[in-house]
């Protein structure tokens, strides 16, 4: 896979990881950045990340062979749309959102003809922010998921997997619908029940924390606006899987009610049980 | 701080910590560990841990000036209670258990005259188990709260305390309901939490989590045995930790249901101050 003009929309940890992953295995002549904030943008450029980089979407994907949008997920819909009469023909547009039904559904079927969007989520990354902890293994050896439905193009299908390959990833495709009902039980019901325990800690208990509850609360830290934005789009799956973890919370609420402890080693087992086997 | 003998009861990744740091600060001339099974006690000697080691608590203890039970804490009353009479008048007894209301109830007021128990409880560790995971920094900067009730030797809590300081620790003094509560807040609750959501993920989605996840869910990897006591030994505080995360999570389900945006951006808000307050 060889891209002659690679435009990064959003140059954050995530955009920025992609622009360097890019440079360091030769997969772009060019690397453009567009964003808001000129900051950002100037500091992946004096560090090799951008070789070019402007305010102005219209200007930023005007020769783009490949548009990549890493906004918070409510800011790539209307991105996208406003990109797309400006790219040349032929040019793909995908994203690195976390999720994927909502815009992939406001995508696939409104953009201009010869312009193709297929959803991608790499599912990489941290509770860290901005280019300057962007790094170029990042997508080495990790997942991406890439969308495909009834309307996605084929070759488009191909190139974004081809893309994110070169890029160092493993890529598995997935509809929209089934990656949001997943990642709802990997990523965002977690990510809603750290926020939660962070919220219960008073000052006065900091100093009793130790490494667990630090672990567990560790993607807590995460940009509020860019989860927000997350939740607000998977709002129904995210819902099913927090029922689903009330159901488990009642398990262990019931166990320490009754001092059931063979319950509670059961419980407990299980869980292990899955741990072990996802790894470290 | 000098110790001729201090012994350990239990050499795990705890146990064996406390001998290899008393190793590296020259602390104790002599240091036996007592477990029931052979191999880590081996593990221990061999890796010069341990001086000398023994299945015979009785035995163990016999020339001790300090014991450390570091045990699983549904065992160290009963050992603790057995040990008690074997040793030599002046031996001091503490323990490194992660509840302390119902250790020290038990202990404080039951020992022969001139045995005097402290409950202990390092903020350190982690989800693995066995000497060989032992470090002799482990304590290094870390809390070591140190529980003083109405019956509390004067002089025996000061003596612990200063042991702990000796192994690198800072030291907190704190009642054992009051340890129970907090810790019910800062590790039990976040445990259970780790463990129902292990417990949710079906194999066929343990490709599709990342680095949140992991981080989420790592202590649920700890050994269901020991986790099991501490709940039993802090019900009604975990119970009460569980009653105020259901109404955290009750706030995201209503912002959800709702679609409100404001609130669920607030609610991450208030997360996000905490666990940049709590740092790395």
């Amino acid at each position: 896979m060889h891209i002659r003009t690679l435009t990064i929309v959003g140059v954050g940890l995530i955009g920025g990881s992609i622009g360097l992953a890019a440079k360091h295995r030769g997969l772009a002549e060019r690397i453009v950045g567009v964003g808001r904030r000129p900051e950002p943008l100037q500091f992946a450029q004096d560090h090799g990340i951008l070789d070019a980089q402007t305010p102005h979407l219209t200007e930023g994907v005007r020769n783009a062979d490949l548009v990549v949008f890493c906004t918070p997920v409510q800011y790539i819909v209307d991105l996208a749309l406003a990109a797309a009469p400006n790219c040349p023909a032929g040019c793909l547009l995908t994203d690195a959102g976390s999720t994927k039904a909502a815009i992939v559904e406001a995508l696939e079927e409104h953009l201009p003809p010869g312009i193709h969007f297929v959803g991608s989520h790499p599912l990489a990354g941290s509770e860290k922010q901005g280019p300057e902890h962007a790094f170029a293994n990042l997508f080495d050896g990790r997942l991406t998921v890439v969308t495909q439905t009834s309307r996605t193009d084929r070759a488009a299908l191909d190139q974004t997997a081809a893309f994110w390959q070169a890029l160092g990833s493993r890529v598995r495709i997935m509809s929209p619908e089934e990656h949001d009902r997943a990642l709802a039980t990997t990523s965002h019901l977690p990510h809603l029940v750290a926020a939660s325990l962070a919220s219960m800690l008073p000052t006065g208990l900091h100093s009793l924390t130790a490494s667990g509850f630090r672990d567990v609360t560790r993607i807590a830290a995460g940009d509020p606006s860019l989860w927000t934005g997350i939740f607000a789009s998977n709002r129904s799956a995210v819902l099913d899987a927090l029922q689903h973890l009330d159901d488990q919370l009642a398990n262990f609420r019931l166990a320490l009610q009754t001092n059931d402890q063979q319950r509670l080693s059961d419980l407990l087992a299980q869980a292990k049980r899955v741990r072990d086997a996802l790894g470290s």
